[in-house]
C-alpha cells in the first residue's frame, strides 16, 4: 500500500520525504518491491522531476544500501574526479600522474565500459603487465609511495544504483538529471573522498547533448556534494569533438604517453591541466590560478611523466613501452581516409568518430565482447583545420578488416568539410563551486 | 528495441501510432514485454496521455487479443449499457425491464465485483434459484422470448485489458482518461452490440470526482464508439448521494422490486427512465422525449415489473420474493442509527456509506471473500430532508454484529447534517451523442 501512494504521489508531481525514498530504495535492493512497480516509479521521476531534497535522499539511500570504502591509510586530502565520458577521453591517467606529482594522493578506482570505447582501465591494461586487480593494501602503499594508483573498482559500494541503473537502462528512464546525478554521486560518496571533482560532458559526443542540460546536471550534482559536507566543484565542458586526435585502447595510452612528454598541445592537453588545477585546488594547495600554475609546471618539467611511468611500474606494467611508445603492437590493417573535397573541418559528429573505433573493435558491443587494443582512429585532421580534396583526414586501425568499410563509412559521416572555418569552440563553458554557490 | 523507442516517445509526450500500440498491446499479452517496460510505458501515458487516435488504436488492439461476441441469434437491434458505477447503483435490472417490456432486447453480461457491493450478478444471485451461469444457447432463447436476460460476464473478450488492468491497478495508472476509456470500450466492442449507453457518475460516490473529468472521460468514450461505427450515448450523471434508500445485496434487489412496483419515487427511478429512454432511444423506437414517454408508461403499467418477473423465473429463480419482496432473509442483526442534532441532510459523503455497508458483509475486500446478501445500510433519510434530534437516518443490517460499531462510526462520516438545506443536485449533468458530435 506504501509503494501504491508513493506512485501516486510522484505520478501527480508531489515530492517525495526522505522516508519515503528511503523505503522504496532499501525494499526495491531486497526484492520486496517488484521490478514493475520500480519501472513505474521511474518513469514518474523521469517525467515529473525530483528536487534537491528528494535527489539528496535518493542518493543518501543509495549509499546506505552498500559499502563506504576506506581510505583513512592514505595521508593527505584525497580528491576524486568523475567524468561523464566522451570520445577519446583519455584524462584520468594524465591529470592523476600532474595532480601525484603536486604532492597530492591519487587513489582512483576506474569502470571498464559499454560503448564506444573502453573505460581507463581498460586502457591501462592494453600496457602489457599492468594490473588493474590488486590488493587493497598493495593499492595504498602505491598511492602513499609513488602517489598515484588506479585500479579496477572494487568493493559493493551503491548496489541500489546498480539495479536501479539496470531497470532505467530497459525502460527510458536513463535521461533523467536527477537519477542521473544520485546514481554518480551515491558511488562518487560511497568512495569516501574528502573532496570531488566532475567533468560533465557537453555536445555531440556526449550523453547530455546541450549546454543547459549538463549544466542542470553539474548544479545538481554539486547540491548532492555540498548536503554531503563535500567539496565539490563541477566543471562544464565541450564534447564536440573527440578529446585529442587518437580514439581506441592503446592508440589512447600513446597519446595519454605523447602529452605527458609534454610535446603534444591542443586541447587535450589544456583540459587535463584545468581538471588537474581544480583537483590540486580541491586539495586546499593554493588558488585555482597557482594550482593552475602547479600543473603547468608539472607537465613541463616532466615530474608527471615520471608518475606515471612509477605508477605503471608498480603495477607491474612493460615502461619500456611508457618510454618508447612507438614500440606498442600496430594493428594489422591501416587504412588512410582522405578528404573529399577542399575547405575546413568544420566540425564533427563525434558519436559517429566513436562507432566508427568501436566498429573497428575497439568497443564492447555487449559487456562479454573482447577488445582489440591496437583498433581505434587516429585523426591527422583537427577541428578548424585546412583540408585540400586528397589530404589525409584519418586513419582507421584494425585486425579485422572486414570491418574497415563499415568504420569508414562512420567516420565520414562523421567529420564535416564545409568552406567555411568553424567558431571558435570553448573549453569550459561554466564552473561549480559548492563553496560559493 | 522497438519497446525502448515507444517508451522514449511516450516519456516526452509524443503520439504513439497504431503500429506501436498494436505491437505493445498483442507482445505484453503473449508475455514478450515484461511487466516492467508495460509499468513504465503505462505511468508515462498516465501523466502525458493519449489523443483520440491512439486510444482508438489502443480499444481495437485490445478487442483483437480476444473473441468477439456473437448475438445474431437475437433478432432486432442490441445496445448494451454501462455504468461506472457508484454506491447504491442497482439500474441494470429495472432499465433492462423498462426496455424489453418496450419491445427492445437486452442480452446484458454483467460483472461481479470488489469494492463496496457486489455487481449486478450479485444482487441478482441474492434471489434464490437465480442463475448467471447459463448455456449461451439459453440466453438467447430467453432473450428472444422473455426480452431480457442477465448473466454473467463469459467468453475471453479483450484478455489484453484484464491483463493490464492488473499492472495499473498496483502502479497507480488506474486514473487516466484514455486508459479508462479504452478498458470500458475494449469490452463494450467485444460484447458486439450494436449501439452503447454510457452512464458515467460523477461526484463524491464515483471514481470520477469532478464533472469536467467525468465528462472528458464520456467524450472520449463517445469518440471510440462513434469511429467504431456504433452509436454510442454517454450520461455524465451525479453520484453525490447514494443511488436509492438501500445498499447491499438483496436490500438492492427489494429497492429494485420497489421500483419497478411503481410504489417509490425518487432519484433512483428517475434515472432509471432516463437510461431506459436512451436505450429505446439507440434502438431506434424514436425521438428522446417519445421514448421517455415509452419508458414511464412501461413501469407505470406494470409490463416492467413483469418482464423483471419473468426473467427471474426464466433463470429459475423464487418469483414468489419477486412478488413477495418482504420475504426476503433479513439479516441476524438490525441497528439504527439516529441524528445527532436538528437540521437537514446537507449532503453525504457517499464512499464512507459504502464503506460501511461493505463493512457490514455486503461487499468484498478480496475476490474470494463470500457476501453476506442480508448485509447492508437502509437510508431512512435522503439528500434535503430535514431532521430533528433523535430521528432514525438508517438501519445497519448484518450477521456479524462485531461490525456494527465500525460500521456505524463510517456512516456518520457518511451523512452530512447542516442547519441549512442543500442546493437542489441535478441527476443529468451532460449528454453526449456521437451523431451529434
Amino acid at each position: 500500500m506504501k509503494m501504491y501512494e508513493i506512485l501516486n504521489k510522484k505520478r501527480y508531481g508531489e515530492a517525495l520525504t526522505p522516508g519515503d525514498i528511503d523505503y522504496v530504495v532499501k525494499r526495491f535492493t531486497d526484492g520486496e518491491i517488484p521490478d514493475y512497480q520500480m519501472a513505474a516509479l521511474l518513469m514518474a521521476i523521469a517525467i515529473n522531476g525530483m528536487d534537491d531534497t528528494e535527489t539528496f535522499a535518493l542518493t543518501k539511500s543509495m549509499v546506505e544500501t552498500g559499502e563506504t570504502a576506506d581510505l583513512s591509510a592514505i595521508r593527505g586530502i584525497k580528491v576524486d574526479k568523475h567524468s561523464s565520458g566522451g570520445v577519446g577521453d583519455k584524462t584520468s591517467p594524465i591529470v592523476g600522474a600532474i595532480v601525484a606529482a603536486c604532492g597530492v594522493p591519487v587513489a582512483k578506482m576506474s569502470g571498464r565500459s559499454l560503448g564506444f570505447s573502453g573505460g581507463t582501465v581498460d586502457k591501462l591494461e592494453a600496457i602489457p603487465g599492468y594490473s588493474i586487480a590488486i590488493e587493497k593494501e598493495r593499492f595504498f602503499e602505491i598511492v602513499n609511495t609513488v602517489g598515484v594508483s588506479i585500479i579496477g573498482q572494487t568493493g559493493n559500494l551503491a548496489p541500489a544504483d546498480k539495479k536501479i541503473y539496470q531497470l532505467r537502462d530497459v525502460t527510458a528512464t536513463v535521461e533523467s538529471i536527477p537519477l542521473i546525478a544520485s546514481s554518480i554521486m551515491s558511488k562518487k560518496i560511497a568512495g569516501s573522498a574528502d573532496a570531488i571533482l566532475l567533468d560533465v560532458k557537453t555536445g555531440n559526443g556526449a550523453f547530455m547533448k546541450d549546454i543547459a542540460s549538463a549544466t542542470a546536471l553539474a548544479e545538481k550534482m554539486v547540491a548532492i556534494g555540498k548536503r554531503f559536507g563535500k567539496h565539490t566543484v563541477a566543471l562544464v565542458t565541450q564534447m564536440n569533438c573527440p578529446l585529442g586526435n587518437n580514439i581506441g585502447t592503446s592508440l589512447e595510452v600513446i597519446e595519454m604517453i605523447q602529452v605527458l612528454h609534454g610535446n603534444k598541445a591542443g586541447r587535450l592537453k589544456e583540459l587535463c591541466c584545468v581538471l588537474a588545477a581544480n583537483m590540486l585546488y580541491l586539495a586546499q594547495k593554493g588558488s585555482l590560478e597557482a594550482c593552475e600554475e602547479m600543473a603547468a609546471q608539472a607537465l613541463e618539467s616532466g615530474r608527471a611523466f615520471r608518475k606515471f611511468r612509477e605508477m605503471v611500474a608498480a603495477h607491474g606494467g612493460d615502461v619500456t613501452l611508457v618510454d618508447h611508445p612507438e614500440r606498442f603492437p600496430e594493428a594489422s590493417c591501416i587504412k588512410e581516409v582522405r578528404a573529399w573535397q577542399d575547405g575546413f573541418v568544420q566540425g564533427f559528429q563525434t558519436e559517429k568518430c566513436g562507432m566508427a573505433s568501436m566498429a573497428l573493435g575497439a568497443g564492447r558491443e555487449n559487456k562479454d565482447a573482447q577488445l582489440d587494443y591496437t583498433a581505434g582512429v587516429c585523426l591527422a585532421k583537427g577541428y578548424g583545420d585546412p583540408v585540400r580534396r586528397g589530404d589525409i583526414l584519418a586513419s582507421l586501425h584494425t585486425s579485422r578488416p572486414e570491418t574497415l568499410d563499415r568504420a569508414e563509412q562512420l567516420l565520414r559521416e562523421g567529420i564535416v568539410i564545409s568552406g567555411e572555418g568553424p567558431k571558435n569552440l570553448p573549453l569550459v563553458y561554466a564552473r561549480i563551486d559548492s563553496e560559493t554557490v
